[in-house]
């Protein structure tokens, strides 16, 4: 697969993938050598699930989720394929942050402590409520072949908008509950005398933040998008068909064709293509 | 001027302004009602400052900052006074943050609380210095008219992206400030009780993020871009001579126009402009 920068592509892939996996790994050893450890019982044990199961899923997970079409070698892939891939990753960090949420509220409930009065559970509630709203319109409008082509065309800047905003929102609000967690647990050494604990948490909110800027460089570079099929490319310079299709133009009129709505518009020149070539099956949930 | 969706544009544009304005309104309420007020004689009224020119310079004239290319009356003036007018808003943005960090590092030298230990300052001073470094690069290579335009060329979606990062990591931090903050001052009656102070500082928290996703859709929705001058669309028509030019071409290989180079294009193609058509002065530093 011809690409533009492949080696720069690979080393900020590599770079991404073990900083994301270095996150996993000091969230764990957060937990496991200087918290508690892990369990079930209504115990700091159970609220230890929370960062672990957020920093895998809904930083680590969705972080590759959000940059899965972009993998060269699968390019010749199918899009159904890949859109599936990207769905399923989606729902795995979904269910880990749902699995997440129960485990601090079992662990506020079986201590009295009380819910939802921080700014961090403001924001992450709100965070993951959004999430599985954008996954199941996600499912339905892109991955089932049943949406009409007009709507894809105008929801799809939307949908990559919002993904790119929860992935921020949600890097923030680690920041957040990272903070929280250490003010409450750091006493005796407290947080403020540089205790071991702290600098080591801090570090993983560094590499969190990095995790996030690595993911958001390598999805805002238009070289490595995943190209448009030869046949749209074809039908585009013979007299700009795939301009000329509903929705399109209103979204992507002028001279000024964006990154965000080029998405859309391979989009809509594949499915002019299953509609126009017959070039059915494969992709026909373009 | 012409403008796709231009009433969506001004709504977005006033809604953004509505918030971002709110924002400093709500943290001036916060220290002045809820907390001691202001002063500068290390008390929690100096540290009150922190809050105030952050959320002021940091969040709202950084926001501003962002967006101020994307406002269609401004598309007739050239192109150094928008430059100036972004480094400018930019550079009072910086100041107002340098101030905030002198006001913190007092309140806390003057009650012997230590400084830098938490996740907040990490990454607080670590985006101040970044963006002092962004706004410099951004002074000698864009708006002095010394660099050469391969280098424009190469750094202009470093500068897009940079500024995009550091300012979403600025509202990251603002969250984590909030939340330190709410768990120290609120004891009696505590964060966790809902006192009506959390619940405006959660509501604060909130608004800020709003602020942040508003520019961040006004900034990356392709036909809000400052359009390209005529006679550089003529010139890419005639030929592509814009895609011709150093460093152009392995930005923008391929069939991929993006967003954030896009930018750079422009700033290519006017440059080309200046020299092949003459058409220099009033944009001797694209």
């Amino acid at each position: 697969m011809a690409m533009d920068g492949y080696r720069g592509f690979l080393a900020l892939l590599v770079s991404a993938l073990l900083v994301g996996f270095l996150s996993v790994i000091f969230t764990l050893i957060w937990v496991l050598h200087y918290r508690e450890g892990l369990g079930w019982d209504g115990t700091g044990l159970e609220f230890n699930w929370h960062p672990v199961l957020l920093v895998t899923g809904f930083v680590f997970i969705q972080g590759i989720a959000i940059i899965v079409y972009r993998l060269p070698w699968t390019w010749k892939c199918s899009k159904l394929l890949m859109k599936s891939i990207h769905a399923g990753l989606n729902s795995v960090a979904a269910i880990l942050a749902i699995i997440a949420l129960v485990a601090v509220f079992d662990f506020h409930n079986a201590g009295n402590i009380p819910n939802m009065y921080s700014l961090h559970s403001w924001v992450g509630l709100t965070a993951v409520i959004l999430y599985i709203l954008q996954l199941l319109l996600g499912f339905f409008i892109f991955l089932l072949p049943v949406a009409p082509l007009s709507l894809r065309a105008i929801l799809m800047p939307i949908h990559v908008y919002s993904g790119l905003l929860l992935f921020g929102t949600v890097i923030a609000t680690t920041l957040m509950g990272l903070t929280e967690k250490l003010i409450f647990a750091l006493k005796n050494p407290a947080y403020s005398s540089f205790p071991p604990e702290g600098i080591f948490t801090n570090t993983l909110g560094l590499l969190i933040l990095v995790f996030g800027a690595l993911i958001f460089w390598i999805v805002t570079r238009p070289q490595w998008k995943r190209p448009k099929e030869p046949n749209s490319i074809l039908l585009q310079t013979n007299g700009g068909t795939a301009e000329g299709v509903e929705g399109s133009v209103a979204i992507n009129a002028g001279n000024h064709t964006g990154k965000l709505d080029s998405e859309l518009n391979t989009e809509v020149a594949a499915r002019k293509r299953n509609f126009t070539l017959d070039d059915a099956g494969q992709r026909s949930t373009m």
